[in-house]
C-alpha cells in the first residue's frame, strides 16, 4: 500500500471513529440519558460535529485526497478515495456560515413544527418552511447539480439517483398499483384489524420482540434492543455493535412486532458490512434506499408472509392466549396485511405506502423548482392525497404537517422509502430464484440461507457500488417496478381473492 | 473578561467536553456495550485519548496558558489557569513514547495480573511489576519532585500531598487504632454477620437500592443506577448527568446496600459542583481523597449509623421479611458494623480498613525508593499484614495480588482511600457541630441540611482549594487523625461495650 494512501486511510478511519462516537451520544440521549443531561450533551455533540466538519472539509483532507496514490488495480482504494472525495466535496463546498445558519434554523424549526402540528396550524410553520427551502436551495447551488436543485438534495441520501428517473419509476408504480388497490378495496372480504388492538401485556411483548430478533438471527453479542420514543437502528461499533430500539403499546401488537422486524432488518445490513473495512466507506451502507430495502424485506416480504407465521403463530398465541387464542392463523395473517387508504404514512399498508411517498416527492420537487409556493403546500397535499391515495386529510396535522423531515431540513429523504420497497422486491425475487424453495424454508424457520444470500450479494459490498449499479449487478436488470407489482398482485389477490 | 483568557477557557471547556465523552464510552463499555463491540470501542477510546493528550500537552495549550491575561482579583480565572497549567505540565513533561509504552505494558499487565492472581502465582506477575515500577519511576523523574519519586505519583491523585506527611498521619492512626481493635476483638459479644448472607431476592434489592439513593436525595433526573461487575460512579454531563452502578448478589445484602450508599456519595459530590463552571477545573473534584471522603461519609458515618437504620430498618424488614423479620434493629446494626481482621481490603470493616491501606502505602513507597525489591513484595506484604492487621495471607491471591491498581500502573492511588476516611471524620465532626442535633435529624430521615452543608462547604468549591487547604478552611484545623479516632472509639465501644 502506498504511504500516501495509507495516510488518507488513517484519516478516513479517524473520521469513521469520530462519527461512531457521535452515534453513541445520540443513542444514549434517546435511550439512557437522564433529562438534565441535555445541556452537556448538546455541547458534546457540537464539539464532535465541529471536529468532524473540520477533518472532512478541511484543506488537510484535500491534500490527502489529492496526494493519495494507489495501484489502478486496487479497487478497494479506489472506492474509499471516491466516496471520501464525494463527502469532502459536498462538505467543503457549503460555506460554514450556511451550515451554521441551517443548524440554528432547524433547531428552531423543530420546535415550531411540533407546535404547528399539534394545533394543526400550517400558517405557523410556513415561514420556517420558506426559510428552510431557501437555505437548502443555497446548499444545492453550492454543491452543484446537472438538472435541478432538488437532485443535489436527494443525492445526499441516495447517491447518484436522478430525479427524472425517480419520477418515471414512481409514475409507473402508481399506474400499476392504482387498479390493484381498487380491486382490493372492492373485495367483499375485509380483514378484522381490531384483533391487533386487543390487550398485549408489555413484558410479554418485550420477550416476543426478542424472540423475533432471534428468529432473524440478530446476534445479541453484537447488539441490544432498548426502548425509545421513535424506533431506530444505529451502528456504534462497526460489525460488533449495532443496536435497535422499539416501543411497546399494550393495545398495539403490530407496533412492536413489525417495528422490531424492520429495525433488525436494518441492523442485519450493518452487521453484514465487512469487518476488515470497519470505519471506511467499504463498510458503510451505500444508500438509504438500499438500507430501507433490507428493513422492508424482513418486515414485509418475510415478516408479513403467511409462511413466517405458519412457523411462529403458535408461539405468538402461547405468548398472548387471551388476545389470540381464538384467532385463526388466516385471520391473523389477513389482519397484518389489511389494505386501507389512510392519512398517516407510518401507518400505511404495503400497497398504499408508496403513494404517500409520491405525494411528498412531487411536493418537494415542486418546492425546489419554484413551481409550488410554500403557502400552497396544504392544498397541493390534500389534492394529491385524494387523487393518489383516495382520502382527503381533514386537517394539516394529519396532512402536510405529519412528518418531522422538513423541520429538520431533510428534503429529498422521502423517495428513499419507496425506492427501498422496490429494491426489496427486486432483490427478493432474485433471492427466491437463486435459493429454490424459499417459502418452505421460511415455514421451517430456516432463514439462514436468505441472510447468507443478502450478505453475499448486498451487505459485504458496502459502498463499492452505487444503489442502481448494485441492483443491476445482483439481479441482472435495472431497477423496475415489475417485481414489486408481481409480488403485491400475487400476495394481495390471494389474501383478498 | 480578557480575550486571551476567554480563548484559554474555550479550550479548557473543549477538553472537559472531550473527557466527558470518554467517560460515556467507558460507562457504556462497562454497562451496556455488547461483547463484540470491544474492538471498535478500543479504537474510539484511543482516538479521543490521543486528541486529549494533543490538546492538553501541545504547544497551542502552552501558548494559550502563557498568553492568558486576567485581573489579579479574578480568583476564578486564577484557579482555572493554575489547574490547567498543572495538568498541562504533568502531561507535556512525560515523553510521548513513555506514555505509549505504559499504555502497551498496562494492557499486557492487566491480563498477566488476572492470571497470576487466579493461580496465586506472584512470580508470573513479578516481571511486569518490575517493568511498571521502572516506567513509573521514569514518569516521576520526568514530572519532577522535591523529595522522592513516589511523591510525584501520589500527586496525580492527591494534588499537593506530601509523602512524609502521609506517613506521619498513617503512623499516628495506626498507633491510635491498634489498641481499639484489640479491645474490640477481646469483647465477648460478637455480632452475627450471617444474617446478611441470608436470601435477599435480587429484584427487591434493586428496588431497595433505589430507595436508598432517594433517601440520600440523589436526583434521578440527573442520574441512573445500573449494574456492572465493579461498582463505580461516573460524570457524563456535569451537574446534570452523574451515573452510578452497583451489583446484586442474592446472598449478600451489604454489597448492594452499602455499595449504593457509597457510589451515591460520590455522585452527590459531582452533582454539587457548580453548574456555571461546567467543564472547567472549578467544576472538577479537587482530589480523590476528598472524593472518597464524600462516599465514605454517606456509606459509613450516615449509612452504618444506628440513627439511619432507626429511620429505614422497618422498610428494610418489609422488603425482606423472610430474611430479616426475626432480626432486631440492634442485631442488624451490629452485623453491618462487625469488626474482624480480614485478608481482603474491599471487604474490610471501618476500623481495620485503614491498616490495609498502610500496608500498601509502605510497600509502594519502598518500591520507589528502591528499599524494597519486587521479588520481596510478597514477604513484606505478609509480614506487614500480620503485624498491622493481625492476619497472615495464606497465599498471594489473598495477599499482594488482590488489587488491580498496580497492574494498571496506578501507584500512589491507595493512600487516597485512607485519607478519604480521615477527611470524612473531620468534616463530619464539624458538620455535627454546625448543624446541631444531626443524629435526631438522621433518625427522622431529614438529610437535606447535611447535604446542603456539604455542598456549601465542600462541593461548590471544585478545585478552588487543594485538599489540605479545604480541610483547614472548612474545619479550622489541619488534617488530623483525632476526629476519626474519636468517632471510631465512641461508635465501636458502644457497639461492643
Amino acid at each position: 500500500m502506498h504511504e500516501t494512501y495509507h495516510k488518507l486511510l488513517d484519516r478516513v478511519r479517524d473520521l469513521g471513529r469520530l462519527s461512531s462516537v457521535k452515534a453513541l451520544l445520540d443513542w444514549d440521549q434517546e435511550v439512557m440519558m437522564p433529562a438534565r443531561g441535555v445541556e452537556a450533551r448538546a455541547q458534546q455533540v457540537a464539539l464532535l460535529a465541529g471536529l468532524e466538519h473540520e477533518w472532512l472539509a478541511g484543506d488537510e483532507m484535500k491534500r490527502l485526497l489529492d496526494g493519495a496514490k494507489f495501484d489502478a488495480s486496487d479497487e478497494d482504494a479506489a472506492v474509499n478515495a471516491r466516496e471520501t472525495r464525494r463527502l469532502h466535496e459536498r462538505s467543503a463546498r457549503v460555506p460554514k456560515d450556511l451550515v451554521e445558519e441551517i443548524a440554528r434554523q432547524t433547531t428552531l424549526a423543530r420546535e415550531v413544527w411540533v407546535k404547528a402540528r399539534d394545533t394543526s396550524d400550517f400558517a405557523h410553520f410556513a415561514p420556517m418552511l420558506t426559510k428552510l427551502v431557501e437555505l437548502k436551495t443555497r446548499v444545492a447551488q453550492a454543491i452543484g447539480f446537472e438538472t435541478e436543485p432538488y437532485e443535489a438534495l436527494v443525492d445526499e441520501f441516495e447517491p447518484g439517483a436522478r430525479v427524472a428517473e425517480i419520477e418515471r419509476t414512481f409514475s409507473a408504480l402508481r399506474d400499476a398499483v392504482a387498479p390493484l388497490v381498487k380491486r382490493v378495496l372492492a373485495a367483499k372480504r375485509r380483514p378484522d384489524e381490531s384483533i391487533l388492538a386487543r390487550t398485549f401485556p408489555k413484558e410479554r411483548q418485550v420477550a416476543f420482540a426478542r424472540r423475533m430478533a432471534e428468529a432473524l438471527r440478530y446476534d445479541f453479542d453484537a447488539g441490544r434492543i432498548d426502548v425509545s420514543a421513535h424506533p431506530f437502528c444505529t451502528t456504534i461499533g462497526g460489525y460488533g455493535d449495532v443496536r435497535v430500539t422499539t416501543r411497546y403499546h399494550e393495545n398495539n401488537l403490530s407496533s412492536s412486532v413489525f417495528g422490531i422486524l424492520h429495525e433488525v432488518g436494518h441492523a442485519l445490513y450493518e452487521l453484514g458490512l465487512p469487518a476488515e473495512h470497519m470505519f471506511t466507506p467499504l463498510a458503510q451502507p451505500t444508500s438509504l434506499g438500499i438500507h430501507e430495502s433490507q428493513s422492508r424485506l424482513w418486515e414485509n416480504f418475510i415478516g408479513r408472509s403467511r409462511e413466517f407465521w405458519e412457523c411462529h403463530y403458535a408461539e405468538l398465541q402461547r405468548a398472548f392466549p387471551e388476545a389470540l387464542g381464538n384467532v385463526s392463523l388466516d385471520d391473523f395473517h389477513r389482519a397484518v396485511n389489511a389494505v386501507r387508504p389512510s392519512l398517516i404514512r407510518v401507518e400505511a399498508d404495503e400497497l398504499t405506502y408508496n403513494l404517500h411517498i409520491t405525494v411528498r416527492f412531487e411536493i418537494e420537487r415542486a418546492l425546489f423548482t419554484g413551481a409550488l409556493a410554500v403557502r400552497d403546500v396544504p392544498g397541493a397535499w390534500n389534492e394529491k392525497m385524494e387523487r393518489l391515495v383516495g382520502v382527503r386529510p381533514p386537517d394539516d396535522r394529519r396532512g402536510c404537517l405529519q412528518d418531522i423531515h422538513w423541520s429538520i431540513g431533510a428534503f429529498g429523504y422521502f423517495p428513499t422509502y419507496a425506492l427501498g420497497n422496490l429494491y426489496a422486491a427486486q432483490f427478493y425475487e432474485k433471492a427466491c430464484a437463486d435459493l429454490g424453495d424459499l417459502p418452505s424454508r421460511i415455514r421451517r424457520g430456516d432463514l439462514a440461507p436468505l441472510l447468507t444470500w443478502l450478505r453475499e450479494n448486498i451487505h459485504r459490498h458496502g459502498q463499492r457500488y452505487r444503489a442502481a449499479d448494485l441492483v443491476r449487478r445482483v439481479t441482472g436488470k435495472p431497477l423496475s417496478v415489475e417485481p414489486f407489482v408481481r409480488y403485491a398482485t400475487s400476495k394481495f389477490e390471494a389474501i383478498y381473492r
